[in-house]
């Protein structure tokens, strides 16, 4: 049973609680491995970096204190899994490799599909302490080492995480001190107003030593708190627009606030109108994180770090990468990813994430992003992640955050080796394959060449065609009896203009650009012809229908899995393959029957189209 | 100041709370009006009737102890705004004429708009005294004599209210005794499995002996009771269908329960598949009603009434009259209205429903039915009923109660003169009108032509063409690029069958089919010409252009009208209908963009459509 485990499974079940340093929980987990026989040798500054070296018979594992840490779990790995260690200095690509947990106070975590919070229930800090070092063991093993505990949106009183309830954070981040991960906290830019001040004004004194103050107390009681995380003017949350001050004004305060302790700012860019009215067709919402923050590049003081999720929109199933990534070059910045699966099937629908990853640093040169972060898909599911194989994308983005040229097909496998010690070779493929697959299928029978934003309003599973068409939300198909989409190029809403010249131009013409976001950038007529001579419409029809019997393939191949798998994992696996075969069918016939019903075209295949 | 009075503004602002009988109130309420020397005679056996007699001088009221109550009432308002008496005794068409409040045990109520319960709170009944005596001489006033005091959706433990809780019902009950308002519960069906029985099966002895000893206890407590509303197997509330057991088993079940205290079972008909799937196209949710209780009709006992919603639908602002209340002959009915604007504008957007009344019972002979119920539209707002003018909604359904051949402009007139004692004839002549045709003018800008159902899912407020449409509720328009509509006639899903011979041939062509019904019974192209020779589609152009214009004409006569209003209803309705005309304005773009894009159909007039 390593239902709760995850890729853990063949380690020591628990570890002694008296741990407390990296190197010490490096050694506890080697000695469960008297197999491997390795010296650690701690090497101060090298802090996360390690190497492992081989001379004769003696094996010898140099590294910083954290870095003896990761070459530990890496030497097991590759032990277990049959690899070879790799040569030479081992270093994370990103030195801030951050998971963003939307838990709030009361329990309820945002947009969370593995139950409960495991850091608060009902407005208090609560947790099960074997539980946050099960947690915290997970996290290193694949190398993260910043967790902000709190919703980006401090809402439910969660202001008091900096004021009475600190105590409660001090020592919820003593149990994740040993493993080598430093705790964040969301802040209220607004909170200077609980505290009797008139104004959260960042150019005004008294906010500025208000928030000095704050930073005094709180870094007091947890020291090597890594920094705050700041929501700000972005979906009504309070921010220096109310004052008439810029983002860089609201950042750079905060971040001189916390600079004497070593603290950092992450600022999220999450900044668009969502009070858009449907009628405008000019103001087009993936344009915003440029248009707000490019005039700031440069702007911003050393310790703030922009966060910039991966996509202009908002972690639609396709997007390509957000130009505020690709276009400022003098902006410390994050790439935000999301492990929660808000748009992707809710930890229903299976949808592995290391190959849109993969997709992502095409476009991205890795270096253009000095951290990374991700919205965590934790909670207090007794598998932790809601389902058994989300677990992929959890130690996943912990690869690719430490080294962002790893291979999609490599994690996966090594993860399902690790995973599930009793697959066959022939098993493990199969299980790869379907996971490497699983984003394609969902993105066939969702919503088609990137349109984006068919789902359910609010809830965000399952189809409604119109659901955000009317919306304030900046979030449009326009699709009438002739076309759909919306034109992003240099003759419609200008949004290519953003992007570097060759994506640009790449983008910009419908013949180049790429097939899986042509929705995305052009409005296309349904009887256009598509490279591969079908029509738009046409197209659409075959996405859905194959995307389901996809799904139904899927289904086949995680029956022969069943027997391998450890009894809890193939209850949770076989409740919801059923349903996401169910959402399959509805999103297959919904979208459907609603472009059939708007164009009049029927399907070459006469396969069943509703009316 | 009348906001919280409303039509009782030139009334006593309160009564003594000494007064145990209607004769009491009676006498008293006259007592304000030392102009009016009637003499009151006691008739006991007149019970709820009432005559006005002249002779010579001398003014004599004759009638029962509730009659005399609805004498005095009447003469005071005939004295108020200058009518004359009628003549001759004078009787209520249906003796039970109800209120259905949906109130919770938190305090929320379902559908209501007029802020929270003025019954409960908190898991309690609480209540403010004088509130409530001040709602039981507004219902008094106009005749209404029974109140279900609790959510027909028995939610929120509010069974409680037939257990630990009936004492504080009991005290409740006592308030609105003397105002000849007895109180009704809303029972949950399953409850003697909240007492230890393994069934809540009507047909065993030992349910049946549940009842009975329950039934017992609760009129112990309150001697007056009029009975219990219930609302099964619907909309995933428990009911006989859980036993394989019919609606008649359920409902006579409980009936011999409550018989021996002269209680009657209100059993309501709102029985459907809400797991209808969409590409279901034979299933048809008008049709529900109907096919569930007709085979069943004679089969209920003598005190069972069966309630059913004036439409087949769910108080959409046009439907057909429900086909249930007319084809049953051997069964009590009541018919069911909606006070509360759950559809109809949500006490934002005016809709005046005296003119809809009188449309129903066109269709639907009064003596057709024995009683008559609605859902209450009351809270705990300052002005009761939300939007001042919904308190016409009120006022109006207590005399429809009582005289269903009332006529609606009568009814308007009345309350305006009772309501507003400063306005002028001209003054009352533009409200009376305005509200009117306040139900036409909602009518056109939302959802055309009886088609229904365009609105926001579950909130119910606001367009959304194709909000129910792949919804499990039965809920379809089946637009398409070339028509709208579900074919309901004897061709398509026979819906229309169900109606007595006139009306299923009336209904049956579209040509003699009322237009204002159209797309409730058709399939109709856009470009099929209209009666008065414009297409469909120029149809539905022209109703929500004109809608949102004649909201802004609505604007200017209230402006008018605003130096002679209270200060506090003029805040309240000007604030109101600014957010109806926004409302307006979102209806009109929403829907005819929705059809333009289907149709790609320009408009005649050249106004503005967006893309």
């Amino acid at each position: 049973m390593n239902t709760d485990r995850l890729w853990l499974s063949r380690f020591a079940p628990t570890l002694p609680d008296i741990l407390k340093t990296p190197l010490e929980v490096a050694h506890a987990e080697l000695a469960a491995f008297p197999e491997l026989s390795v010296e650690l040798c701690l090497q101060e500054d090298m802090h996360e970096q390690w190497a492992f070296e081989k001379n004769g018979n003696r094996e010898l594992l140099r590294g910083g204190m954290q870095g003896l840490l990761y070459g530990a779990y890496t030497l097991i790995f590759s032990h277990l899994s049959h690899q070879t260690m790799p040569d030479g200095i081992q270093s994370p690509a990103y030195p801030l490799r951050m998971l963003n947990c939307w838990d709030n106070l009361s329990g309820r975590i945002e947009r969370g599909y593995a139950g409960r919070s495991l850091f608060f229930e009902d407005g208090s800090v609560s947790y099960d302490p074997d539980r946050i070092r099960t947690l915290a063991r997970l996290l290193a093993s694949c190398g993260i080492n910043t967790l902000c505990i709190n919703n980006v949106n401090v809402v439910e009183n969660a202001q008091r995480l900096m004021e009475d309830l600190l105590p409660d954070v001090a020592s919820l981040a003593a149990l994740f001190r040993p493993f080598g991960i430093r705790l964040m906290l969301s802040c209220d830019f607004a909170l200077p107003l609980r505290h009797g001040l008139s104004t959260a004004d960042p150019l005004d004194s008294q906010v500025q030593d208000f928030w000095r103050d704050r930073a005094a107390l709180i870094w007091e009681a947890i020291p090597d708190l890594a920094g705050f995380v700041v929501k700000a003017d972005s979906e009504h949350r309070p921010g220096p627009f109310t004052y008439g001050r810029t983002h860089a004004d609201g950042a750079n305060m905060l971040a001189r606030a916390v600079k004497p302790f070593g603290g950092i700012i992450v600022w999220r860019a999450f900044v668009y109108n969502c009070q858009q009215d449907w009628r405008d067709t000019v103001t087009d919402r993936p344009k915003a994180a440029y248009e707000t923050y490019m005039p700031l590049d440069g702007a911003f003081d050393d310790n703030v770090i922009l966060q910039i999720k991966n996509g202009p929109y908002d972690f639609q199933v396709r997007e390509p990468v957000s130009p505020a990534l690709l276009g400022m070059h003098h902006t410390h910045l994050a790439m935000e990813l999301q492990l929660t699966q808000e748009y992707t099937g809710q930890q229903i629908d299976l949808f592995s994430m290391p190959p849109m990853w993969e997709e992502i640093f095409c476009d991205l040169p890795p270096e253009r992003i000095g951290s990374i972060a991700a919205v965590a898909n934790f909670g207090r599911d007794r598998c932790i992640v809601g389902h058994p194989f989300a677990a992929v994308n959890l130690y996943g983005y912990g690869r690719i955050a430490w080294d962002p040229h790893a291979r999609a097909e490599d994690i996966i496998r090594t993860w399902c080796t690790l995973t599930y010690p009793s697959f066959t070779l022939d098993a493990c493929t199969k299980l790869t394959d379907l996971l490497l697959g699983s984003r394609r299928v969902y993105e066939k029978y969702t919503s088609p060449l990137a349109l984006c934003w068919m789902v359910v309003p609010a809830i965000h599973y399952g189809p409604s065609p119109l659901g955000y068409e009317f919306t304030p939300w900046g979030t449009f198909n326009r699709a009438d009896r002739d076309a759909v989409g919306i034109d992003r190029t240099s003759k419609g809403t200008g949004y290519v203009l953003q992007y570097p010249k060759a994506l640009r131009e790449l983008y910009e013409d419908p013949k180049t650009c790429p097939e899986y976001l042509l929705l995305f950038f052009h409005r296309v007529r349904y009887d256009a012809v598509m490279k591969d001579g079908r029509t738009l419409i046409q197209r659409i029809y075959d996405d859905h229908f194959e995307g389901y019997e996809e799904v139904e393939a899927m289904e086949n191949v995680l029956q022969e899995l069943y027997p391998l798998l450890p009894p809890e994992d193939r209850e949770l696996v076989s409740a919801r393959i059923a349903l996401q075969k169910a959402n399959a069918r509805e999103w297959r016939d919904v979208v459907n029957t609603f472009f059939h019903r708007l164009s009049g075209m029927d399907d070459l295949k006469h396969r069943k189209i509703y009316d």
